[in-house]
């Protein structure tokens, strides 16, 4: 092993529902990475420790590490109080917050307050890890991180300034699974929405859109079921359609004026981008490996590691 | 028992999850009312006649009967097709659908046709049922009937001219038993929402009346909880003002000219109520009774009874 690929961080994006890791050089490069079911809804307060070592078995436990996400959170293991917008990839690593026996650090959320608040832990870390990726994107840029709670985050000055959360995946989850919107579907037979999935998530975008909000349009998916106007198949393809047509039609009442960098699974992303053209709005980029990218650089930040600096053999 | 008091007519509200019956003399009086559990959703389709039998057991059953609601759906015990808007109680008349055997009769659902569709199965006669109680209504009023999937229903020239359906109790239950924002309150001691409650219920219904939509507002139930703002017993009862607010908002888009008529659970009437005075409107009517009247005049429009009349002894 030369010097260049010496491990010197073990980084962590540690949810909800799982738990990533990665071993990082000392450029920031990754030797190896790890993903467990292990999310803090998963593991008991007590067995952190040992889902650490179980993830990280293998690689040099004598190394820093420095965690972002939900476990920082009050269920967490040690909690990282949020900073206020707007907030810099240094104010991130001046608020680490230590877990007691010195090893792990943890990065504290960001908090929007305001008579309706909003709260991130993670996809900070993910927006500093994107703007050290590329340094473009610091002086001023909107980013999209589809998912469970889908975020939307204005950069600008290296700042994350403002942003909102959208809880478009986990309503998608939660009206498929427990709805009558997905009862059809639910019981259809898997290949029923081979054909026609396209046209009617477009379909579901184009409705949204031309709407001024989702709560009156729900319904129209089993209306469109039960008149014969969408198949059992498409009907999902469709109901995902109006709840991301919906999302973006409110983020966009803000213009950013270029368009969003996405952030997230490249499925998902391709999903926002063909909704984002509906609007308008095509050329949206991409970024990957922010996670741990961020991490890195926050630790670097902070003084856990001595980044290796480009002139070193 | 006199004349007056002779059982003419056994109406049925035969919805997804229950069953309402009442017995009715000549004047659409109740004599008699049950209700069971026994809902398309949890009756097999042979069964329908079994249902009927124990949930009039007692009752006349030489009588005609007549019902309305998901029985005449495509899964219910004989399919009713919906009549398009506009429609009065003569057409809904005019169209019931015999069960083969010749004793109950089945009222058709009303679609709005358009690009995004929209159906009812038994708001229909509840509303003219409110108007057969309110013949002023029949001129032009706007009804509300709250439930899982809320209508708001404009009516003119006595005829059904257009609705809407809003899935706000549904996705109201979807998101307290099986999203992230019912969590805590699930997990909450009961009396946590005892005080509190009826402000949080409002503080939701004015940040959606000022939005344009509920997207970006949904996630501020759990930032609020995280933040302190709210507690966890408060957080639905904010729920709930976010989702009926934005009905609201979505529906006083077009504007109806006066205030709109209740039709429902009386609690849940009052909770609309509180709502609508948040939007600066106040004096907001309400019927009661509306199915079985509605069903008794559906019932004589289409010869299955004779009327008795105010003369009769």
């Amino acid at each position: 092993m030369t010097r260049r690929d010496t491990p010197r961080l073990i980084a962590l994006d540690w949810g909800t529902s799982s738990l990533r890791a990665w071993l990082l050089d000392g450029r920031g490069r990754v030797l190896d990475s790890a993903r467990a079911p292990m999310g803090i809804m998963q593991v008991e307060r007590r067995e952190f420790a040992d889902a650490l070592d179980a993830v990280t078995a293998g690689w040099p436990q004598r190394l820093q590490a420095i965690a972002s996400g939900m476990i920082g959170s009050t269920r967490g293991w040690v909690e990282a109080p949020y900073l206020s917008c707007p907030v810099s990839l240094g104010d991130l690593a001046s608020a680490l917050v230590p877990v007691p026996g010195g090893r792990l650090w943890i990065v504290p959320g960001v908090i929007r307050t305001s008579d309706v608040p909003d709260v991130m832990r993670g996809e900070e870390t993910q927006i500093a890890g994107a703007i050290a990726l590329r340094s473009d994107l610091g002086h001023g840029a909107r980013f999209v991180l589809p998912g469970t709670h889908c975020k939307w985050v204005d950069v600008s000055d290296s700042r994350i300034k403002t942003f909102a959360t959208y809880m478009t995946g986990e309503v998608f989850a939660v009206l498929r699974d427990h709805s009558i919107l997905g009862g059809p579907a639910r019981e259809a037979t898997p290949d029923a929405s081979a054909t026609g999935g396209s046209a009617a998530f477009l379909r579901g975008v184009d409705a949204a859109r031309r709407a001024d909000g989702i709560a009156p349009l729900l319904f129209s998916v089993r209306a469109l079921e039960v008149t014969g106007g969408l198949t059992s198949g498409e009907s999902l393809e469709y109901l995902s359609g109006l709840l991301i047509g919906d999302e973006i039609r409110s983020a966009l009442a803000e213009p950013a004026g270029m368009p969003p960098i996405l952030i997230g699974e490249p499925a998902l992303c391709a999903r926002y981008r063909r909704a984002l053209s509906r609007f308008g709005i095509d050329g949206a980029g991409e970024v990957e490996g922010t996670a741990p990218a961020g991490l890195f650089r926050i630790a670097t930040a902070a003084g856990l590691i001595e980044a290796a600096t480009e002139a070193e053999p």
